[in-house]
């Protein structure tokens, strides 16, 4: 075991405050990490502020990060994927059983036994597992993925849980040349959802709130954008869509966008509303449509998914912050205040 | 032209009573059938009492009934399928464009100028059309089905849209040999999938309100009843089922079942409750799950599923009632009493 230097919460109620945690040493398998940024997902606060009680309630302190990335400073003996020098990532998951069905179809993500990276019974040390608002971490090769080394690392981040959790469903409900997708709400997840829908070929619509993010959109990849609040708008793409990504979190009319769908068009959702959603059956009978959600990815997709963003070049639009305004960053994100993604430069750990 | 004579409603509050409408005389492609019996589809009473005037508003007179089967009378010159005497039958569709990409792919169910059996624009005389409490009707070919020789008439009617709207989702979603399924009330939908799921070699769980039912369920094929209002039993089957499908039209717990898929699977809504339902969404997140709609079928599936019906024995559990009856029997089929669908004998027409 050695000391990380971190930042840990103590209560729902309380800041993140910078601290010591304890990591394991390295066994066989393992690879430590230096790490030099942590993306912040809306995951981190909705956990330290004991949001998801009911489902994952908090254990303090809590150190959460689950947008990782850095650069390989040890390995256990058995490790062949890294060694020293290496850039790697973390995302989501640090460990799975490995050998349930789901492990074996690589879609580790959806394992009865998997361990999330943080606020997770940590099978090493005891107590749960921190996360990468932290100096370094000790993570077995499986969940360690490759870094394609012409991305700004910054950037890089967010793809370990923005990315893959846009990715994902896209390949999954097969996004590709010359499909119409639609992305509703223009967020860390939205403007993730945007960059791979058009990288992958597909027409493009973003549907926003704001007038002002109309320009920011169609840089990032849109085709078009309509203003959701605008009916008439909306309507004119009604029956034409083979796929819509829903990134919106606040309670919203999901059936508005149900009716854009052609026949057997999919949207899923990937933001968690709090509250149920009304769904109208007629808007699914008409045009056999379906309503998913879906969680991340698995090891293999997700490292799929960075070398994807390696060839084309992709990486979140970020805002690079020191971990000392991380409290800051929370209340901006409450507000939607962030182009797109917040990024902790790890070094200002030291100052 | 030629009059047939027919039972029909002349307001959402009136009973139906009999009257005379006009036939249009075969043209080259059309296939003039005598009909025998005609099943009671819930949506018949619903358009009747014009209980969907937001969508489709009743002209009246109306004369319900797509579950149509009857034998042919007389075939027009272009007319390959059919001869004078064959067995015949006819469901929801009457016409389509027959040009657009929906009617090219076989489903016809999907055509943005679909014209239905009844209470949709007649092309031919004008008016609306009429459906089959009826003496007879004249459908183009394309839109009548082949009827195996084997299956008693009465019970085959009501194939046409009970059969097909719970074989097609089925049939979409992969149910096969092995997988599990579920089939959420036990009615005149439920009654069939419960039939097709046995048939396609799925081990089937049914979940009813009713006591009652349990014995009649493993009757008609189901290896498991559970009782839907002990959540202790429905738990037990948590992220087990691949499909579910879902025949209630009353409100209810959607959620419930849901959560009883495993990763991937499937829940299809057949019924449509009048109430949106309250989706959550991490019900759906958790196992990548989706829940759809789906309506009838098309015209290729449609005959599919009556030759898989003539191959496996398999027709509707029917009350055969003349139709005389016919106003009972939808005070009847509020109360859901009837096991499982009405099938009037159109030779009381007659009498």
């Amino acid at each position: 075991m050695y000391n990380a230097e971190a930042y840990a919460a103590s209560s729902a109620t309380s800041p993140l405050t910078s601290t010591k945690i304890k990591r394991r040493d390295p066994t066989e398998r393992d690879v430590q990490i230096e790490i030099l940024f942590c993306g912040i997902c809306h995951s981190d606060l909705h956990q330290v502020r004991n949001e998801w009680s009911d489902v994952m309630p908090t254990i303090y302190p809590c150190v959460p990060g689950h947008e990782i990335v850095g650069r390989v400073t040890k390995v256990g003996s058995a490790v062949q994927k890294f060694k020293p020098g290496d850039l790697a990532a973390v995302g989501c998951m640090v460990d799975s059983d490995r050998t349930c069905p789901e492990c074996r179809a690589g879609l580790e993500q959806f394992c009865p036994n998997l361990t999330l990276t943080y606020n997770f019974p940590d099978k090493h040390l005891g107590g749960v597992t921190y996360g990468g608002y932290s100096g370094s971490i000790v993570v077995d090769e499986h969940f360690v993925l490759r870094v394609p080394s012409n991305l700004s690392l910054a950037g890089t981040a967010p793809l370990l849980c923005a990315g893959i959790t846009t990715y994902s469903p896209m390949r999954h409900w097969g996004v590709t040349n010359g499909k119409k997708v639609g992305v509703v709400g223009l967020g860390g997840l939205g403007h993730m959802a945007v960059k791979f829908a058009h990288a992958l070929g597909a027409h493009v619509v973003v549907f926003t709130t704001s007038a002002s993010k109309k320009d920011d959109a169609l840089r990032l990849g849109a085709d078009e954008v309509v203003l959701s609040r605008n009916s008439g708008e909306v309507q004119k793409h009604a029956g034409s869509f083979d796929f819509i990504l829903d990134a919106v979190s606040a309670d919203h009319d999901i059936n508005a966008y149900i009716q854009l769908l052609r026949r057997d068009g999919n949207i899923t959702l990937v933001g968690a509303p709090e509250k149920p959603l009304a769904v109208a059956a007629f808007a699914l009978l008409f045009g056999r449509r379906s309503l998913s959600g879906s969680p991340i990815g698995g090891i293999a997709e997700t490292q799929e998914m960075l070398d994807f963003c390696g060839a084309h070049n992709i990486t979140a639009d970020v805002e690079v912050i020191p971990i000392q305004k991380v409290n800051e960053a929370y209340d901006r994100l409450l507000k939607a205040d962030v182009k797109y993604r917040f990024s902790i430069d790890m070094a200002s750990l030291k100052s």
